[in-house]
């Protein structure tokens, strides 16, 4: 049986995430299948935008620290983003970028292994790239000659040994959309004493995560993908309660200070998370990314797992109707238990079909050698999008657009 | 001779910069004395944050990397940074917060010098404190034994030896508003072998800077003071052209890369600039601090410079005129040209007669633990002020509306 328009219209008829993609500004006649690498802009951005430029900044000025509570922006986000991501109040905080997060907690890591006599961080090869640069930059300046090795994700609990200190994954694969399984993971690396780092760049806010579930340690993640806080949005860091006090981390700011504002001259952490934070925090990027947040905070997260599965599994399926033997093969996982909520092809010709896609107004992205890739932002994204986006493959597949010289040029792509 | 309000108001009749002050939205009635921690909001920053907002996000979303130009923005704010500083155009970009900005700059001149057998950084007491922190966490964490040395600022040049890496001073004292010759220091420094790492912090957009002229090795600065970017605006970093390409630093994200959407596994730093560049840049934040630098571009920084020594001068002199016997010490400089555009003052009741200040409307900040700082945007404040400033103060000591109960509690002040 084949999956048709009708059938899709039926299902976001009867959505109950449907009125979500009211509160999004959406470009007219555009299907955007990116909000896995930017997400799309929430009307109430708009106005609290307007706020926190004109009245708390403009008329407030420096008293808004405390009559906006701006000083509290990190910690309030951060406990915005627990219920996402199954993590505790207090264990979460909003700051700086996901790369620069990454830095702080796999150094507070393996600070806390090497006393144990362990050095080696072992991630995988196509993880994240800024991960992979972020920890080969770790490794080559920090002290203790920390190590860096690259496994298949397949053989790394095996390999874990007395070595190991921090296992670096990135929980779902920005390519491929390759769920790990975040317990198992954790599990087998704390049985041989090693310590977990999960980026959920593209996890947050487009799958449930059950961090304190998987006992997980450490964690990093993007505010500007599935959360929707605008454009390089602040990013989070998560460390687990039961380290609280106990770590140490390079980037050691004021905002970590146990007293900031007393100016002293010598640095004590304070005792919690906000011992992740370093400077002064962009207020303005905080306060649009909150407005992202509020969303989430009336969205049932399984209603969002279930709307994303389905739509995942209808562009294969579609995918598979409609462009059979145009030479596409599915680069993520057929199984949506093990899948996020994107979907890759390759293509010998990806670069230029991604952008013949775009000029005919379906939004997807493109990633080095060949791969096609497509975000389903749940909170946004319908089903009949799906069925659009699809239709438009397969005409500029049929009608060859994708040879048109202006597609053949690679550009700058994020 | 006595200064009067009638020659303050003519002074403002006379000011070249008069006319900047209509650039900025300011509260009916507030004086304005601490854009040197919080500038303030440029009235174009609106129209500039609703483009961004609505447009380049909205409706452009991740196309804007390429059609709005955001993937420059880094490199194109810290071309429009460069006059103010004394900087080529290629060596300055604009990311993250001056906390982790300095680390990565005194982790690149370290790791040149560690080379050379030096693994001594200096800095000197008191300075601003958020810098210390860093050094200290950067001295923990960083490989080579790096060790930390406070030195008066007196002694320094004379205390560097063939020990002694990098050299690390805010130009401008946060506190007193002393400022150092960074020429002459710079110079002495060099003579030993010392690299000399700045904090234009409390200088940029205040005070004339040449680092070209000073033969600066690295120097970073803040968005949010002067700048007038924002709440948290983002900082930026210069690094001499002679180590483009020659230097590393930890914390190396995709935005330093090579080839940053060419997606590899293993980092290779650009050759310029932007290897001081980490992950993704917030481009809101950006592109409000680019209105605050919009607006220096068509500022003439000997003007600048006049009109800042000469509203410091009136200041000390007027509250000389009508507040003497008040127990209030002079804490910067009287000489006009070791002080930046702030004065500080002590008083055992500090803390009160601010917070009493800024209930009368005349804003300027406490810090710990007896010190009255007021900042001269000379933007926007005008000489007038400096009248209506001490008047009020005046007023507070007469009448002891520092004593009010309200007035007693400290609270967090940024």
């Amino acid at each position: 049986m084949t999956l048709s328009l009708h059938t899709l219209r039926e299902w976001d008829s009867t959505d109950p995430l449907a009125s979500f993609r009211d509160e999004f500004d959406l470009p007219d006649g555009l299907i955007y299948l990116n909000g896995n690498s930017l997400g799309a802009l929430p009307k109430a951005a708009k106005q609290r935008a307007q706020q926190v430029i004109e009245q708390e900044w403009g008329q407030g000025l420096i008293r808004s620290w405390n009559t906006a509570d701006w000083v509290n922006q990190p910690r309030r986000l951060g406990q915005k983003i627990t219920p996402l991501i199954g993590a505790k109040a207090e264990e979460v905080v909003v700051a700086d970028s996901t790369s620069v997060n990454l830095f702080k907690v796999v150094a507070a890591a393996l600070a806390l292994q090497q006393k144990k006599g362990r050095h080696e961080i072992i991630t995988e090869p196509g993880n994240f790239p800024t991960d992979r640069y972020i920890l080969q930059g770790l490794c080559q300046s920090l002290a203790g000659d920390p190590v860096l090795t690259t496994l298949p994700a397949t053989e790394i609990t095996d390999r874990i040994s007395e070595q190991t200190a921090v296992v670096v994954l990135t929980h779902v694969h920005y390519k491929s959309g390759q769920m790990h399984d975040m317990k198992a993971i954790t599990r087998k690396a704390h049985e041989q004493g090693a310590l977990v780092v999960w980026d959920l760049s593209h996890s947050t806010g487009a799958v449930p995560v059950d961090l304190n579930g998987a006992d997980a340690d450490f964690a990093v993640g993007c505010g500007y993908k599935y959360l929707n806080g605008g454009p390089g949005a602040p990013a989070f860091i998560y460390v687990a309660e039961r380290f609280h006090g106990k770590v140490e981390q390079p980037l050691s700011g004021w905002f970590g200070h146990s007293a900031p504002f007393a100016m002293l001259d010598d640095y004590e952490a304070v005792g919690d998370i906000r011992q992740m934070l370093t400077g002064t925090p962009s207020v303005v990027a905080n306060s649009l990314l909150e407005v992202g947040l509020d969303i989430y905070g009336r969205v049932d997260m399984q209603q969002l797992r279930e709307k994303s599965v389905r739509l995942t599994d209808a562009f294969i399926e579609l995918v598979e109707q409609s462009c059979a033997d145009r030479g596409f093969t599915l680069a993520s996982p057929k199984d949506s238990k093990v899948r996020g909520s994107q979907v890759s092809l390759t293509h010998p010709q990806g670069y230029a079909i991604v952008q013949a896609l775009i000029d005919q107004g379906v939004i997807g992205d493109y990633r080095a050698p060949d791969i096609l890739r497509f975000g389903f932002a749940p909170l946004y994204v319908r089903f009949e999008d799906i069925w659009l986006a699809v239709e438009t493959l397969k005409n500029v597949m049929d009608k060859e657009l994708w040879r048109d010289e202006r597609f053949q040029k690679q550009q700058a792509v994020t």
